[in-house]
């Protein structure tokens, strides 16, 4: 298979380039950029082992064009540009490769809840149609047959996990909380001050809490496909770290449960997801997902109030793993293929 | 004045002696460590300048024991041991000295309370009826006459602070969802494996959730004082740096109200308070409270759904800095002396 | 005395502001900025207590522009601009006010070496001649009557500390290595991605070693005041944190020598200096001096190789508390007004 | 294959556990730990993907006592233990296995030197004749046919592959400066206060410099046997981040010679070598080896001063990662099987 990565310079796009590097069912990697078509991608990510240039035949070793990697036919296209510039630059792959938007260009089925939470149109809103949203534990069956998945973001992937088991058995009540912890990765590698390490070390800070955050919207509409009447308040913090993603959310259950019995559920909802972890009764910690694409969860219960926590790494399962885990997905390959199972210590 | 600190080797006694160096009341430090006294105080804390020598004449720049301590009869002693200890250990001081106890041993007015929080009955409940609570803007008039103040804990300051105005209003609904992040210095100079550097760097996750966190029942009974009615879920987080603290509430309004009527009660109550800044609509970061005894408020509205948002230094205004603040108060003096008021940058 | 701070809204300007603001003798700061003129001081800057705006009642508590700022007719004039850009900008204020210059633009007193070090002519080369190299411990007696004073840079500030002492006494053979480790402030608040904290956490690395360093000729035209014929090697590094600066040099001695009577040198040297401490037999760590104008020192051998170790904090006696130092000095003022003697713990 | 980890609860057994774990040609893993046997690997280790378990059939996915490790007759044995204590724990497994010791106590050939260095005789010196040095780079032809494999110090691995291809060819002069910052992994998992992340982060510092460290009599013991006469001086320091280290050494050299022709030396030396990037005019940062099992080197020339650089994942090339490198080697499989060739972004 012959894999394009678009915006490869980027932390998504460096990390696809890694993981399609080890992955067996690769033989070729396209790696395009439009800010540095031409330069060596040894040169630019010196991270990366110099056994990959073999599978950067095609390009030299090199970053491509736009074009030029259009003109390779690849199977599979990965977009880790930014929206509203996503949906466009991949104009020249549709109709050839199955096309993995790491943005938010098709994630919203609507175009009007779009607009609502990005501000604009989404700029290809006449395939959105075509679109599946990338969620790989919950649409699995519809990855497999889908042209064009819309990669889910991060914070969403962490929140909706161990919230979706729950509210299709409608556990839950009307209003669920979200608090979520990212490392700075997440702002991608923008160069503005706020994000230099001066900045953030020793800093921690809430920011765009409330619907004034894009993944809110993300999130609602997720959850108001299984329950519309639900609410949900999100507000997200920065933390002083590269990698990972912490969420702990509260709600209320509509019934009497025991701890034992949420085991039961998750365990049946996600018996067959290799990349699914409950580790209750332990709390779990960023730490033990770093590198991987796992989704740690667990709960705690006072009465029928209950707190979800659930743990990711925000650029492998909220990113560039999960866009990988979606193309094993939809290619019939072992859904583990390229991607890493243990987390770091 | 002469000031004893029970305790001067961990955190809170070792800023303790630098905040009492720089103050202009205190003329004599009598720094006491039961596990090392007899070691010059210079060797084991070298981030003290020799100046503070002069201020420890009493003690040949040494730590002294206990009793050697209580010998001078000191003006005002504060204790940063352990609770459980904290409370038996200052037998020899409530006679002759004020006493501030940054233990949690007469927080709880109530001992079957602590028993609750603690597991055991409180040391020395019988001098619980004269103690007084040290959250130092809610309860100035009863610290300036009391002679046995018990500072409060880092996440009750830093959640009470924000909520008191609005409470005392009768705005607020009955359920507060407390979600709060802590820097690790909140686990105290212990060595144990999981606050090593390699442990907590990189790393995020909650602990202790709702009530099986001590402070969960300290933060209810100061609430529970306004209205007995409101629950609480607290649920506390590391995050990988040494100091600070962020904690977002989040609540129902009981009536439609302004984000600027806001801050007419914020100011009203804390105008002549000189730690806390509203900084509305910016939200607080740590680092702007960084070594100071700030404490630094915002909050965000959608509807009725209040968000609060407020920072500490976890081991100033959350520790030490109250302790002195909650001096200068009992003493007359200047309420900032000896403390910082500006964060870092 | 009323102070102006060019450059107001960098890391070593908003340093400048709150030493200012502690400082006994200074009844007025005016911060100026040619970016952000006209804005709020206590926006921009969150950290700063409210309380500093009585001092600021000049500008209103805002920035002014350098016009502005040179009506006022200042006392002192702290210039905390990029090098090429800061003589220049001094222009309107020479005339009336004491400058000291934290940019590189006067340290060369000759301009053929400010050339070999910078690609360029220093900008106001005429003035070369009236400045005085302030590094406070070593130039007391010439700060004292300059009106023009070149604050050093921060690696040579604490290199050069702990060799002073020994070139005076001949004990010194003819190479130095230099070891340098920075904290990533040292960079100032560029926006740039090299600097986030996704690229600096968890990373370290040399960079610009050798002569292609432009604090190695001035650690060299330093050294050569005092021997010639020594040659020195410095190679930087940075480390992973806001604040801290660790040199670590190595030579060959003259002669035998014990390491007491290195420590009876130092202390003969820096008797008087109130910031400089031998820690000996202790190895110094740099959070013992951070947020303090310190240079703690000490020093290891083995036969006659000589292992000498510093710290500072880059930002204060390497950058803004220096400064405060030296305007200390010029004026007869206590040298430790407005500057912190204890490091963090 | 069969592989027992002794110590498998340490930072280099856990990262043996996960290198084991995804290589194709071990079969079985036998995790011991004398303080936890009998306790369940992935409580213990929640970073582990539960798929680990499949190879851990033998101990029910528990820890194990030592004994029962013993009893399977592993083809390989990881100890992972600390010095003075491996070489004995390891007495049951000598005869039936290849034994891999990570810690120091086959390290020296000479006793003598193992006394200096430690402070006591070695615990196995009968054994030390039949032990080879597994620095895999230099000693592949040895380590190929040895069943006893002295896995090399962090220290050491990261300072003699840039300088041995050097050595040989007679380059360097008599002195060489090794500079080396390692993160605080390298202190290993132990309960102490010094390295907790209060005390760690933020910080920086020299410690156990010239030959206070055991690492300068391993590095002083190869570089003899290439030229006897060298003389080095290192001096290792902490910097706050979990992994990673990087060394700048400094040397004359005997004659004149381009940087690029230093590129072909290094090139012939270690062409064959999948771990060794040379990258020069770059300079390495550790980051772009953390995870991996590289060796990224460059260096800096003036006249004939040469800077050398290193950087290596002290836990990896550094500890476990070379294990694994030294098992491949000694049982003829792919030298990389099990070991990550890209690092981290």
């Amino acid at each position: 298979m012959k894999a394009v990565v678009l915006g490869a310079t980027g932390y998504t796009g460096q990390i696809l380039l890694r993981q399609l590097s080890s992955h067996q069912d690769i033989e070729s990697i396209i790696p395009a950029s439009s800010s540095i078509a031409g330069s060596k991608v040894l040169d630019s990510d010196p991270g990366l082992h110099r056994s990959i240039i073999k599978k950067m035949e095609l390009t030299r070793g090199e970053y491509v064009s736009i074009e030029e990697a259009a003109s390779y036919k690849a199977d599979i296209v990965f977009s880790a540009l930014p929206h509203l510039a996503s949906a466009q630059v991949c104009d020249p792959f549709y109709d050839h490769s199955v096309v993995i938007d790491l943005s938010a260009d098709f994630r919203m089925e609507d175009p009007e809840l779009f607009l609502k939470a990005y501000g604009k149109y989404p700029p290809r809103a006449e395939r959105l149609a075509s679109a599946v949203y990338g969620l790989s534990e919950l649409y699995r069956d519809k990855i497999m047959k889908s042209d064009l998945i819309a990669n889910p973001g991060c914070y969403p992937t962490a929140s909706l996990l161990p919230l979706f088991p729950l509210l299709k058995k409608k556990l839950i009540k009307k209003n669920i909380m979200i608090n979520a912890l990212s490392g700075i990765s997440g702002a991608g590698k923008k160069a503005n001050t706020s994000n230099l390490l001066v900045e953030r070390s020793e800093n921690i800070c809430a920011y765009a809490p409330g619907m004034t955050h894009r993944h809110s919207w993300e999130i609602a509409k997720e959850i108001h496909k299984e329950d519309p009447l639900v609410k949900i308040l999100f507000v997200p913090h920065l933390v002083p770290m590269k990698r990972g993603m912490a969420i702990t959310s509260s709600c209320e259950l509509t019934e009497d449960i025991s701890p034992d019995s949420l085991e039961d559920i998750y365990k049946n909802f996600y018996g067959d997801s290799p990349f699914v972890h409950t580790v209750f009764p332990a709390i779990p910690e960023t730490k033990q997902v770093w590198g991987s694409n796992r989704c740690d969860i667990s709960w705690h219960m006072e009465g029928r109030t209950l707190i979800l926590f659930s743990v990711i790494d925000n650029l492998i399962k909220g990113a560039s793993g999960q866009a990988i885990q979606n193309m094993n997905i939809r290619f019939g390959l072992d859904e583990t293929a390229g991607l890493r199972l243990h987390g770091e210590i």
